[in-house]
């Protein structure tokens, strides 16, 4: 069961209300270079990306922003610090987000003018807060603790200038204590939740600290729209992000690799098949499972549950298509006879 | 709070009653080739593993294990399918434990040669089902509980032997299934349970597979040991254990990294900064936390938060330790400055 939220638009894209769980990231360019950052958006909605940030630091980075949304294939969601007028010119390039915390724009008519602005143009807020930047006045607890009572701060402060285009993310490095954020939260408030583990590293670490952060609180059905933080490429943050979600099927994008992961059993290169197929696998866009097996004790089983696979043993393998089995294929033809079935299959 | 289960031992390494999860993996030389797998198997200890598992298909490979168990760093675990020979044969090499399911040896006498065999040596048999390898007659129901059917099937005929030093896995490729049949196993039995995602694909995506499946159980309290299965180097698939089981704090294993994403507000080359950390970070042991953060919204506060931290800005970052800020570093010192406060800390 999925938490139930208040459904927000970014543009054309719905977050919550049970719309499917959004992909966003955020662009890693210096954003006063348009051309590169226009060149970096087009790289991410090649990719899936449905939402893209960019952090707005300075003047000439928000006088970037008409030529930046005119150019990009994505909505923008503008990352604002400490400046309110920063907001205000991003509203006026015409973002579709911003990600601003209320408690840190200063004194409250500079807030109210923000927020007037963003509610005319029905411009959602998101607000959070990262354990790395918790206000030292939070009152005592758990750093979970003191994360929700930041969160609904900055909330509260919202809904006290009537505005309820709220998304709200609750990040920190230690999975327990944003998983216990995030759980904390969920009950308190009606909005959209933003998932994300901040800081997660470089790619090996920060993969798995985010899939089993991300993963536990989707599988507890929390969380419409994922960020997954990596120290490097953002296209990767979204080929992570996905995923993610679909290895607990709440999104599907392109194919699926089954793959085994060799032993003591196996009398062939099971790695260098695998390999060919997924490079294949990366231009289909359909939803396929390909299973690539190597031996007897599960292979079949494998194999035939999936739309192509095949089991090898010794010097042939044995080709399944949709649990039917279709012929014996001998080893040095097991690459062509696997891509010719997965072509009959994504042919539109 | 971790499920109680009942601990077993595989030579000196005890699984689940309390215990440390237990990091394994499996070789995927071929075993008959006794040079290969024991340079594996040393491979293995060195990056973690904490036991290891082989297959044992045939005959040549049986005798080929008292060498490898002779000169073997990690206990063994002898993977046999379909003939009870290999199971007799690999307990008198001096195996450590044995993974097979009796409804798939065969006659009750071989099942009982078996089990009386190891009974002697008091060594486990990890007994379970693949979703690739269900049973046909398994009872009706969704996978899951066909799974969990099937596992139990198996625990019934061991019991019925006086035989209890048993441990169960459920493994399948989809993760709501596999988190299914765990959960569903779980109050129905006192063993302890291996954790693992079945053919799970190639390094990204059966990373985030894993991560997620295995985030998901151990999350929840289950799981005593854990395999994550990748078509890739078995050194890999421990690095990924240990990635999990340090996101959920249930181990530690050497340093941690924490580095922001980046964003437009960078003003650093931090990416080529955090890999050179985190190369140097592979030999230390100790388990220290180090921050490369990228700007001042949150680079101090999770610099501070550190046992190491640098907060880079335009030009100079502020140097952390333990909390405290040291002092201001020029660029070209990042990286220098970082190495040694590291150093120091590391040092014995």
């Amino acid at each position: 069961m999925r938490r139930e939220s208040k459904p927000i638009r970014i543009g054309p894209v719905t977050v919550g209300g049970g719309a499917p769980i959004v992909v966003q990231s955020m662009t890693k360019t210096d954003t006063r270079d348009a051309a590169a950052t226009v060149r970096q958006l087009h790289a991410l909605a090649g990719v899936g990306c449905e939402l893209a940030r960019l952090a707005v630091p300075d003047t000439e980075a928000a006088q970037a922003l008409p030529r930046i949304k005119k150019e990009s294939p994505l909505p923008l969601i503008a990352d604002i610090h400490f400046d309110h007028r920063l907001a205000l010119a991003s509203l006026g390039a015409g973002v579709d987000g911003l990600r601003l915390n209320p408690g840190n724009i200063g004194a409250p008519e500079r807030v109210a003018a923000v927020v007037r602005a963003a509610r005319e143009r029905a411009v959602p807020i998101r607000v959070g807060v990262n354990a790395g930047s918790l206000p030292q006045d939070a009152r005592r607890g758990s750093v979970a603790e003191r994360m929700v009572a930041a969160a609904l701060a900055q909330v509260r402060q919202l809904e006290a200038l009537d505005f309820d285009l709220i998304k709200v993310s609750l990040k920190a490095f230690d999975v327990p204590t944003t998983v216990a954020a995030y759980t904390g939260i969920a009950p308190l408030i009606p909005y959209p939740l933003h998932l994300g583990i901040t800081e997660s590293g470089l790619a090996r670490a920060g993969t798995v600290r985010s899939a089993v952060g991300l993963g536990v609180l989707l599988f507890l059905g929390i969380g419409d729209t994922v960020r997954v933080s990596l120290t490097g490429p953002p296209e990767e943050e979204v080929a992570v992000a996905y995923e993610i979600l679909k290895s607990l099927n709440l999104r599907q994008r392109g194919a699926t690799l089954v793959s085994c992961p060799t032993c003591g059993r196996i009398e062939t290169d099971l790695e260098s098949l695998a390999r060919a197929v997924e490079a294949h696998l990366q231009k289909i866009d359909k939803p396929l499972k390909v299973a690539v097996m190597g031996c007897v004790v599960n292979g079949p089983g494998e194999a035939a549950d999936a739309d192509v696979g095949i089991a090898c043993g010794k010097g042939r393998g044995v080709l399944f298509r949709g649990g039917v089995k279709l012929r014996t294929v001998e080893e040095q033809d097991y690459l062509s006879a696997l891509l010719a079935e997965i072509e009959k299959l994504a042919a539109p």
